[in-house]
């Protein structure tokens, strides 16, 4: 694309505060930007700062031609209304395919989203590069969160799963989850899944990012999924490690759909 | 309301074509309308009109001012962009709820419609009004189409049901529904749902409208639901009959949404 269009593709992240968590995420994607030649921006405010503020840097990134995704780090401080400054991310930048526009695409039959948020979209690629069929296959999802559960569970069904969603007012979940093909673990549950939860041969995808104190770690704690890797990896036929499974996927997603973003904005084929 | 602002709510409707069911239907409403005080208008369309006429037709009610909701009757004949028209109807006059953004909205946590769909609405209704408890409680919604099966598994979820969706993909839908508290059948495939499928003392909610053959009937058919009545009443504690079921509950919310949309316009509460 550099090549033809004399362009790169261009991503904008807004930081609010200074959370650890953030800080981390934020430093793995402009890491991850720069190893593919994506330019990247950042605008970083103040905890403090009002949702004015966090509009006006949202504008800019609109206005930037050489922007072609927009990523508003969450969680943002309870202070600000997250629904409204995600509501105003213009569609053609919603990169993290969060705006209702697009998750109404994403759940209506004969619609298409233009983006697919990037866990979820990473999820299935993890599927189907491993040979997991999905269609007519029992899913489970675990957590109903709008940045996972709530598109994953759509994903799943355009890909034609039957879907089940379980949640914490879910009396059994062992139960309902032992009878999926393929569990999907977003509840931000330490632990929370056993092997007992699985039925023999399952595909296990461990979206959990749990950090747990550990003086002998860097920064002074790890990170856990909501899966009990050890027993669950002797019961499942496959199952994504926490770190290093679902994570960069969804980071490469996140390039992935500022780089098809890009090439919306350049006519680029 | 009429006594207090001088005004009275008024529903849209635009009909492309003649179909035997949409006239059906379109009559019912109109009926409901006048019994209840709600004016309204029709704009009828032949078969072959343009995209162009409809889209003119929908403008009409937009500007109008004694208009708060607008319904195009499903389905459109197949030459026209029925995503398109139904992307076009305004937000605050969408009493169908059909617009993928009221349709994120009802999909997400935290947000909130402006109207909730009817057919589901009214299943919601009939549920509390009889007292089901859906909260915690496993539902199985057989059918995923826009118009009730997908609205129908979002709004159970945000009761707190634990929902599962079957679909022509799915190899055991028998045994699956078998599972279920509550069962929603929206296949549009006659008596699909037969005693077999339910759990003793399931509640089951019939969504199917299927015209069968019968010239005994006025029309020369009649209409028969998605579950086999005489069965699964037996085995269900609680169910709807077709027709005098869901129809009738779908209608009035018809007309309970546009007089919720009434009251905006207004400022009246």
């Amino acid at each position: 694309m550099k090549n033809s269009t004399g362009n790169v593709p261009g991503l904008a992240l807004i930081m609010v505060g200074q959370g650890r968590d953030s800080q981390t995420y934020v430093r793995k994607k402009l890491g991850a930007c720069e190893e593919a030649g994506i330019q990247s921006k950042i605008s970083t405010l103040p905890e403090n700062c009002t949702e004015d503020q966090v509009l006006n840097a949202l504008s800019c990134f609109h206005e930037d031609p050489s922007i072609h995704g927009i990523l508003v780090q969450l969680p943002l401080p309870q202070h600000l209304d997250e629904g409204k400054i995600l509501n105003s991310v213009h569609l053609e930048k919603d990169v993290d395919g969060f705006h209702p526009i697009n998750m109404g695409n994403l759940a209506m039959w004969g619609r298409e989203p233009l983006f697919l948020p990037c866990t979820p979209k990473g999820c299935i690629e993890l599927l189907i590069r491993s040979g997991v069929e999905i269609s007519g296959k029992k899913a489970v999802v675990i957590g109903r969160s709008n940045i996972v559960g709530l598109p994953m569970s759509l994903l799943l069904q355009r890909h034609h799963a039957i879907v089940s969603v379980v949640h914490a007012f879910t009396r059994n979940p062992e139960q309902i989850t032992r009878e999926a093909d393929i569990v999907v673990a977003a509840a931000g549950v330490p632990n929370l899944v056993r092997g007992s939860w699985l039925k023999p041969g399952a595909v296990v995808l461990d979206v959990g990012t749990n950090p747990v104190k550990d003086p002998s770690c860097e920064y002074g704690h790890r990170l856990i999924g909501d899966v009990c890797y050890e027993e669950a990896s002797r019961v499942a036929s496959a199952i994504t490690p926490v770190p290093g499974g679902v994570g960069p996927v969804t980071v490469a997603m996140l390039l992935l759909n500022t780089l098809e973003s890009a090439k919306r904005a350049y006519n680029f084929t």
